[in-house]
């Protein structure tokens, strides 16, 4: 029985964003975002990914089904549930068995230890409660389950009735669990509580605890370290905060703190510097902007603006940050100074020519382009390809592959869901030489992209090979209703190299073009200067 | 002398929204926006708002100028700057002079207590630095001035050399300052440190002491709490954590943790329920829209989403509230999702039928409905509107307003950047009379939308007061490229209420259609419930 290996009290992280971070507002993820956010959090070397409740939700189910195909290396699948109905068995109740069908060796069961949960809203005994954790965790360990009891509402349950409270842990750990889990469920609790009542579990029944907090109080974070302090060793929490209400602890930050500022390792050595680009993949898969004022791996953690800091930092970096941005793979910024940007133009300019220098004129040219384009809403810091681009339009080493005759798109609503919707039109020019062609597609912007590329393969049969792997959607000033600014940005591969480009306009059609314009650019430049080379 | 009164031995808030938090990312405050701000900080009734640095710059100096006259109730203002310069005399240092002109009664300095700060980044002596603080503390104090010393890289400091650190303080104290402020200026510091050194600086000077975090760690709340519980008086913030890189100390959560966690008070009896209210204020004044997620005050902090939940709040809310919402003035709300469930369903039936059944085979219906649609990419729990639309679709009290004869949309390249890049065209018809009507706009959406309000408002005048205050979207399975889904989310007002309406289909024209009729339709049928009733 895989699972039955691993050891509870040495220190390790648990990541709900699929499962508790899903109940955050504006959270919706598909079966794909949950199998990228697994990948990215396996990546960080997190040891137990809790996936979803298989008996409440098809969604999560399906997820479990096809994860059986990741190959995680470090990260462990847990799939959650509750405690058995009360006047059941736990063999027969369907939410317990539908735990099963996950198929994951490691579970977590939540149950009660709140008397007045007990009584007031699950309208059971506080006998039959405890029986109701016992049962249940007994036959999912009978069934082979490596199970994790997530002890709901402990700190407030242990405030009114601490012999309850205990009660209910003892009736988990009767039943076989491997690690008590102490849930502070209404993120209320004083902060007192969670090393005292963290050590105070663990010498009394001598299992491994794990501390869940959430962001009620704004001591989320801390709350977790100060029980890591007293001998918690499974810490939980999302990886960026995401959760109900304020959110759950934010792992990043707690992991962070543990491996930065106490020394204590709970990822894989090495892992750390990962933290900032995979917090970001995994807000880029959730569609939520990552906080720029998020701890360690927010875009503002090592800002500075301009003045004593700037000039104290670039004196000693130590003066004025905590930790090197790196160790975390975040970076420092300037605010408000072009430092930066600058630092980014010349190392692209010397791709070019390498003898370029700090203060040449066509540095400050691109760097005050680039800041005007900027302020109009394009972002090249997830556009590469773009901003080459862009780079090489303004030092003359860019000529364009095809010129534009017109472009028409006649749009309709469908007259079945399976007719198309859209139609395009476009005639371009390569070389003197005409070319009209045409496409339907889902939408405009899939006409338009069908009919671009069936144009252009008949110069440049390489665009054949150009997929469109990504295709994302910003409205800018969102309070100018359908007239707002629209950033679009889109990732294309060709099997081989991966590039991003970007386009804004008020216009989605125009934006669209512009991205997919420099991407096929980008490409055929690519072809285009090989050739010259080879 | 006014202000000499002040007992710093007595808990209280110090808020520097104006001073440290105008360094965040993203803020500019006029005058006009700093007199707002003091105003609603007074009548929340912090005892000192930390106002600017007269010698550093003219807006700070004009701002106190004109604050003479703003008649705070609670609130004292203070002027911040550095210690005098090295090799100077305080009574000649321009920017210590300048602390003067603004005229209050107290004053905050802020100097170095971090040996290596002083001979790395101030390039002076130890001893000499010791003289800045001692010589410009006493020169403010002789001008009659109350004087916060402000203890720069304090934590950092002490951990390095706490005999220079402490000396740092021994020369403030010795020049006279009323309070002796700790400051973790790196937010880096250790969590064990904030309570142990404010006790041990309290023991040693005899001072009144006070705590000022950073949130790099996340730790900037708990720290300030550590640092009270050990006895420091005077905690410093800002109200809604804004300041450089990841903010400083979240003021409005430390001032709800004090009042309603500890039972301490830090602001006047009664205040504490006005929190929710004066923070929206700060953030509206501000330009920064106030997080969702933030604790006690944001939108969320007492959102409910989870079924379970929701089902636990409605029989007793103390069962998954820390504090009643309405003790820091918030409000709890319950979120629409697939796992918000029934009861949600029910309690929205329940305005149409306040009979139905918890186990009614509509409300099992409806539930089923939404279900299915939430795996289509619907998301309900940002619309409302839409919500409601397809509850009534579901128990027949639903009618359309009209019926779509067909709309046709063409687009093509702007020729000009100003002329128009789409042209709508629509036949509608409403009760048997059919209308055509066009019109053209930035792009496909926005022409439709033009045409569609032209059409409608000839048979209900009513549309031409919904105005869409926001509009968004988001690429649901974004690999897909052009062909991916996408879901729209349309907030509109009609000047009274606001409503939310979803659409989503892989045409981004289609998606904003079902979220545009939407909208349209459940203003329309709120004016025709009104005619009946009335």
């Amino acid at each position: 029985m895989a699972g039955k290996g691993f050891d509870f009290s040495r220190l390790h992280a648990f990541d709900s964003t699929l499962r508790d971070g899903a109940q955050g507002e504006g959270i919706s993820f598909s079966v794909q975002d949950k199998l990228g956010i697994a990948r990215a959090l396996d990546e960080l070397g997190v040891d137990f990914i809790e996936a979803g409740n298989p008996g409440s939700n098809a969604k999560d189910l399906e997820f479990f089904r096809v994860a059986k195909h990741l190959r995680l290396n470090t990260a462990k699948l847990v799939a959650f549930g509750s405690t058995r109905r009360k006047e059941t068995r736990a063999a027969d109740d369907a939410n317990v068995r539908s735990l099963l069908l996950a198929d994951t060796d490691f579970v977590a069961i939540f149950g009660k230890s709140w008397d007045f949960h007990v009584t007031e809203i699950l309208k059971a005994s506080l006998e039959e409660n405890l029986a109701m954790i016992r049962d249940t965790v007994e036959f999912l360990v009978s069934e082979g389950k490596t199970v994790i009891y997530d002890a709901e509402h402990f700190f407030d349950g242990y405030a009114e009735n601490p012999e309850y409270a205990m009660a209910s842990l003892r009736a988990a750990a009767d039943g076989g669990a491997s690690s008590l889990v102490l849930c502070d469920t209404n993120g209320g609790a004083p902060l007192e509580a969670f090393g005292s009542l963290s050590s105070l579990v663990l010498s009394e029944f001598g299992v491994p605890v794990g501390i869940h907090c959430h962001n009620d109080t704004g001591l989320a974070v801390a709350g977790s370290l100060l029980a890591v302090d007293a001998g918690a060793t499974q810490v939980q929490g999302t990886l960026l905060g995401f959760g109900e209400r304020t959110g759950n602890a934010n792992l990043s930050s707690i992991i962070a703190n543990l491996e930065l500022k106490r020394g204590l390792r709970c990822i894989p050595e090495g892992r750390i510097a990962s933290l900032t680009r995979l917090c970001r993949t995994v807000a880029e898969i959730s569609n939520i902007p990552l906080d720029d004022g998020m701890p360690f791996v927010g875009s503002h953690a090592f800002a500075h603006k301009a003045g004593m800091h700037i000039d104290a930092v670039t004196k000693n970096s130590r003066s004025c940050e905590h930790i090197p941005p790196e160790s975390v793979g975040n970076e420092r910024t300037f605010l408000m100074s072009e430092v930066a940007g600058r630092t980014m133009v010349l190392e692209r300019l010397r791709r070019f020519d390498p003898a370029v220098g700090k203060d040449s004129p066509i540095a400050a040219k691109v760097v005050s382009v680039m800041k005007e384009r900027e302020l109009e809403g394009f972002q090249y810091e997830g556009a590469d390809a773009s901003f080459e681009l862009l780079v090489r339009k303004n030092i003359g080493k860019y000529r364009p592959f095809f010129g534009l005759g017109y472009f028409k798109i006649i749009a309709e609503q469908a007259r079945d869901p399976d007719s198309p919707r859209a139609f395009a039109q476009i005639k371009i020019s390569v070389e003197g030489e005409e070319h009209i062609s045409a496409a339907e597609g889902d939408g405009p912007v899939h006409a338009l992209d069908g009919a671009l590329r069936d144009a252009l393969v008949r110069f440049y049969p390489a665009v054949a090979r150009i997929r469109l792997t990504d295709y994302k959607v910003r409205v800018l000033d969102s309070g100018s209703g359908t007239a707002a600014k629209v950033r679009v940005l889109i990732e294309s591969t060709d099997g081989e190299e991966i590039w991003s480009t970007v386009g804004v306009s008020t216009d989605l059609i125009e934006s669209s073009w512009m991205a997919l314009v420099d991407s096929f650019e980008y490409r055929l430049l690519r072809d285009a200067e090989s050739r010259v080379i080879g």
